[in-house]
C-alpha cells in the first residue's frame, strides 16, 4: 500500500502503531461548502486547510484525519452571508458535536495531541466549544493529558514583509479576504483548475456598518460574493503563502507537541 | 475551470444554474472512518459510495455533494465493533443533525431531489431520522415536494447470476461482507494502491450468537477485523460490481426522479 | 402480595433483595404502538416481547421491567410505513434517552445484567445508541461491569425444521413478516381476543425496490398495512414459536449472565 | 375481537373511524415506577391513572392510549426522594419529548382532544413543557385547534364531605399522601393482590423544613418510603375515591370537549 | 472599592479568597420577566428574591450571584398564563441548562454550598432538574460534596400569627398570590416607585377548575393578570414579610451549611 | 410609577402600548460574569452594555430588556481564559437557546425590532446562532419581518481622532483591551466605586502565539487577568467613549429601524 499521511489511507494496524508507538500528532482540517465568488469553486475552505495539513504532516510526521466538509453559517462580513445558493452550512451544535465525537474517539485510540486547522472563519467558536465539551468529558473518563491546538492558517502570515509582497498597495485586513487575493493565490498554486481568473469581478473592497443585521441585507455584499477583488492574485503569491504557513505551523506543532 | 460532477468544484453561479434551471438531482455519499482489516485502508466506506456517485452522476447529470466522512458506531455483526483503533464514529444524533442541516440548506437552494448513498451499514437508521426531521421541518416552511431516496449500493447487487460470479462457492449474506470479497474487489478496481492482498487474513466467516452484547466481546470478531475472508477478491469482480451498481442506481434515479 | 416476575408488582424491598442478593437479570421489553393490518390490534409489538419476557423470567429467575410502549417510526419495508393512523412513534432521540435513563437508574439500584427484548424492528439502532450512551456515562461514574444483551425474539427462530413447520410453502424473510404468519400465530396463541382471522387480507407478499423513498409512497405498502398474508397463521404455530423463543432466550441468558 | 377502550387493542381501521368520524377524546395516563412503601407495589402511579382512564373512557366514549410507564425523578417531599432502589426515573427532557412526540402523532391521526391523566406529581411541569412544545410545533404545521387537558385525579377529590369520610381525623394535605391512605385505598379497591396491609408501617406523617436539599438527606424520609401511614386505608374508601374521580373527570371532559 | 455581597461587584481575587478561605455560601436568585397586573412592574420576581438574598447575605456572610432574569413559562393558576404581552419566558431546558452551567462553574471555583432562591413558582421543577444534572455531572468529576438548597421565600411565611396579620380576612393559599397582597406589600416596602396602588384592580380571587387547559382559556384569568386583589397590601406588611423571610432563611442556611 | 426605559420597570399594559402603538425598538444587553483583573469588579461586561443601552434608549425611545448576566466561556486571547475563579460561563448552547427563547417571546408580544448589545466578545457567535435559529422558527410561524441588529459598543469607537485621544501612545487592538484602558475608563465614568486604580497592575500588553491551546496554558495570560494595563484609564476617557458609543448606536438604530 502507498505511504500516506492520511489516516483514511492507513490500515488500522498501521494507524495503531503510529499512535501508540510514535504518539503521533493528528491534524484535523475543518472547512465549509461556501460560495467563493464567480471565479472560484465552493470547496476552497476544505481544500486549503487540507493541503496545508498534508504538507505539515509530511514535514513533521503528523497524521491527517478526514476533513470536516461542512461548516458554520457564512457571515456577511467574513463570508458574504449565508443567503447564497451553494453555501451549505451546519447549525452550530452540529459542528460542535462533530468535533466532540471525533476527539472522544481519538482519545480512545490513544491520541493525545490534536491540531485542528480551520479554513473557514465562522467555524472558530463552535470548534472551541466542541473542544471544551470534549476535554471536559475526557476528564470524567480520567484522561487529562489530551491537548488541542487550534489554528487558522492565515494567522501565520504575519510577517510585514510577506504582507507587503502580497499586498503591495496596502493590506485591508483578513475580514474581507473572502475570495480575494489570499485564497485565490493559494488556489492558483494548489488547484488552478478550480479557478477562472477571467471571471474575477474587480470590485472595491466591501465596506460594512459597525453592526450586523439579521436577516442579512443582501445588497451589502458585493454581488459576486467576494469581499475584495482577487485580481492581483497569483500562483507565486500562493506558493509564498503556502511556504510561510507550512513552515510556521510545523514550528508551532514542534514547540507545543515536541519533536 | 474543469467540468465536474462535484458541487464543491463548481462556482455558486454554475451550481445555481444546475439546480434552478435543470432541477438537478443531488447525491450525497455517506461513509465512515472504520477499520477494514489488515489489508485495506480505513476510508473504504467513504471512497466506495463516492466513486459510485461520481459514475452515476456522469451518467445521469446528477451532482455530488461533499461526502460525510464520519459515520455511526461500528457494530460487531456488521463492522466488527467500535473497539478497534482507527474506527472513529459519531454519536447518532450528530449524524442525524448533519443530514438534517444539509437537507435544510439544499432545500433553500432550490434542490428538490436528493439521493443519499450510504456506504456504511450502521448509518442507515440515523440517516432515516435525519431525513424525517428535515422533511417535517420543511413542511413547516411550506415545502412539501422535497423527496429523498436512500440507498446502499450493495442492495443493487441482487441478480443471482452476478452473486454466483462473485461467490462461486456460495454467498453467505451481506452482514459478514465487512472487509470481505465485495468491498475488497471494489477497492481493487478503484483504489488498488489502498489494498494489500498479501495482508489478507484468510479466516473462516464470522459466526455470532442470535443476540448482541454490550460492551462488545472482542474475541467474537475475527482478530484482523474483517468478518469474512477477502482472499478471492479481484479487480474483475470489483468492476462487475461497479457496473451493476452504477447501472442499477442510475435507473432507480431515473424512475423516481425522472429523466 | 402475589408472586410476580414484574418489577412493577414488587415492593421496593423485594426488588432490592432480588437485585442485591441474587444479582437478578432484568429484562426490558420494548415495543411500539403500530398498525398490524385489518385483523390485529396495534399493541402487538409490546404484547409479544412482554409475554416472552414473562415466560423467560419464570424459567430463569429474571425480573421484567415495565415495557416501553412507544417505539421508533415504522419503516415501509419492515412495518408498512409511518403514515398509517394509529401508528404512534417517537423521535429516535426520545427512544434513545428513555433507554439511557432506565439503564442509569438500574445501575444505581445495583443491577448489572440487562436484557433488552425488542419487539419492533425499527427500534434496534436507537436502542443500541441508548445503551452505548449509558455504558459510556456509567464508566464516568466508575461502573464498568454493567452488561446489556439485546435481542429480537424472532432471531431465535433459526432452526430450519421449525422454519419449515411455520412456512411449509417457503420462508420469504423476516422483513415482510409484519402482521404476517409469525406475529399473528403468536397473537393467536397468547391473545386470541385481539385477532380476527376473518379480517385477514390474503394479499401476495409485499415487494419493494432496492431503495427507500421519503416521503413514503403509500401505495407500495399493501393497503391493509401487512407485508405478507397471515392466512396460514395458527395457534399451534404460535405455541411452537413461543416454545422455541423462550427456550432459546433462556439459554442465551444463562450463557451470558450465568445460572 | 373484543371491544376495548384501549387504542392498543384496536385495529388501525377501528381507531381511524373513532377518531375521524367520532372525533374521540384520547386519554393518556402518565405514571412512574416508584417505591410506595413496604406494603405496596411500585407500579401504583401507572395502575391508578390507567384504571381511572378506563372507567372514564367507558362512561364517555373516550379512548385510552398506552400509558407512559416511567416518570420524572421522585422528590423527597412528594415521593420520598429518588434515592430508593426500584424507583426508576427519566430525565425531564426525556419525559417532555415523549409527550411532544405522542401529541405530534395523535395530531397526524386527526385527534384534536387529548386528556393527560397524571398519576405521579413530579411529572407535572415536564408534561406541561411537552404540551407547550407540541402545540407550538403544531401551529407551525398549521394546526391550531388541538386542545389538551391535564389533570391529576386527586384534584377531583375536593368535596369536604368526601375528605371527611376519607380522613375522619383530619386531612394533612396531598403532598404527604405518597403511599398513604389515598393511594392504598385505591389499590385495595382495584388491585388488592398488590397490597399487603400487614406490611404497612404506621409512622407519623413526614415533616420537612421549608426548603429542599440536594443531594437529598435520606433520613428525612420515613424509612419505609411512605410519607404518611396507610393504616386506615380501606377498599371502601378506594371505591369512594374512584367514584368521585371518575364522575368528576367525566364531567370535566364533557364540559371542555363536549358530549 | 465598595464592600458588597454581590459577586459581580467583587474582583476575582476577593471572590477567590471568600470562597477558598471562608467557604462562603453562594446564593442565586432566580426570577422571571412576568406581568404582575396593572399596578406593578414586571420585574417583581427578580427584584424580590434578590432583595431577600442581599439581606440574608449581609446577615450571614453569604455571597449573591447575578440573578437569572428570565424564568419558565407562566402557568394560568399560578401566574395568570403565558399569553400576556411582556411575560417573557424560557423553555424548560434553557432554564435547566443555565442552572447546570452555573453550578459546574461554581464547583470549579471551589464553592460547595449553594442556595437557590426562587421568586417565580413555575421555575421550581426546572431548577430541580438543573441541580440534579449538575450534581450527577460533578460526581463524574469526582466532586461529591457540593450541596444545594432550594427555597421559595414565601414558604418561610408559615407562622399562623404572621399569616393572620397579613390576611386578617382569611388566607386563600399561595397559588393565587400572583400580584396580590403578598408580592405587592413586599414591593411597597422595597421598591415603592414600581407600584401604583391606584391602579390595583380589586377583583375577587381567581377560581379555576380542577384541571388545566392548553392552550390556556384567557378569560379564566382575571383581566388585569393578577389572581387576587392587592388592595390591602401595605408597606408595613411588606416589612413584616421581609423580616420573617430574612430571619427564616438565614437560620436555614445556618442549619444546613453551618455558621 | 417612575418613568423608565427598562421593560422590567413597566407594567404589562404600558409595555404593550409601547410595543403595539409605537413599535418600539427593544435593546437586549448581553454580558458575562468574568474576572477583569485585580482592580475591577467582575460585572463589567453586564454593566457597560446596560449603561449604553439605557442612554441610547433615553435618546431614541427604545426599551431595554433585562440583561443576560452570564456569557460564553472566556477565551485566553480576548478575556484571559476561563480558568480564573469567578469567571462563570455558560455552554454555547445555553446562551444560544436563551437568545432564541427571548426572541420568540418578543415576537409574540408584537416586537419586530431588536438590538442586541454585546459586552463580552466571546458571546458573539452564540448570539448569532440564537438569532438565526429564532428567525428560522419565526418564519415557520409566518413571521418574516422580525429584524435583529447585533452590535458590540466598542466597534463604534472607530474615529481615528478618538482612538488617538484614548491611546496617545498607540492603539494595540481591541483583542487585548480586556480590563485595559477602554473598559476601565468606562467604569470610572459610570461606576467608579467598582474600580480601584491603585490595584491596577501595570504590565506590558499580552502577547500570544498565532494559535490557541486547550487546555489553556495559564501562564500566557498576565497574572492579574488583564491583557493590557489600565494605568492610563480615566473618567474623562470613559465619558468620551460613552458619548461616542451612545451617539453612534443611536444613529445606527435610526438608520436601520427608522425614527
Amino acid at each position: 500500500m502507498k505511504a500516506s499521511v492520511h489516516i483514511g489511507d492507513l490500515t488500522w494496524k498501521d494507524y495503531e502503531r503510529r499512535v501508540r508507538e510514535e504518539n503521533a500528532v493528528v491534524m484535523l482540517p475543518v472547512g465549509a461548502l461556501e460560495q467563493h465568488g464567480h471565479h472560484m469553486s465552493m470547496n476552497v475552505d476544505v481544500l486549503l486547510p487540507t493541503a496545508v495539513c498534508e504538507r505539515v504532516a509530511e514535514r513533521t510526521g503528523a497524521l491527517v484525519a478526514p476533513g470536516i466538509q461542512y461548516g458554520y453559517k457564512s457571515q456577511q462580513k467574513s463570508g458574504g452571508g449565508n443567503h447564497y445558493p451553494g453555501t451549505t452550512s451546519l447549525d452550530g451544535a452540529t459542528l460542535t458535536h462533530t468535533v466532540l465525537d471525533i476527539i472522544r474517539e481519538l482519545a480512545r485510540h490513544g491520541v493525545r495531541k490534536l491540531a485542528i486547522l480551520n479554513g473557514h472563519f465562522e467555524n472558530s467558536m463552535f470548534l472551541v466549544e466542541g473542544i471544551d465539551l470534549a476535554l471536559r468529558e475526557l476528564r470524567y473518563a480520567g484522561i487529562d493529558d489530551f491537548r488541542v491546538m487550534t489554528l487558522s492558517y492565515w494567522d501565520f502570515v504575519n510577517d510585514p514583509q510577506v504582507i507587503e509582497q502580497l499586498y503591495p498597495d496596502g493590506f485591508l485586513g483578513w475580514d474581507i479576504e473572502h475570495g480575494g487575493v489570499f485564497e485565490t493565490s493559494l488556489m492558483l498554486a494548489l488547484y488552478p483548475e478550480l479557478v477562472d481568473m477571467d471571471a474575477v469581478v474587480d470590485h472595491p473592497p466591501a465596506t460594512f456598518p459597525p453592526y450586523d443585521m439579521f436577516p442579512v441585507v443582501p445588497e451589502r455584499t458585493p454581488a459576486p460574493g467576494t469581499l475584495s477583488s482577487a485580481k492581483t492574485a497569483s500562483k507565486d503569491k500562493g506558493e509564498l503563502i503556502l511556504d510561510v504557513c507550512v513552515k510556521g505551523i510545523s514550528e508551532a506543532l514542534g514547540e507545543e507537541f515536541g519533536g
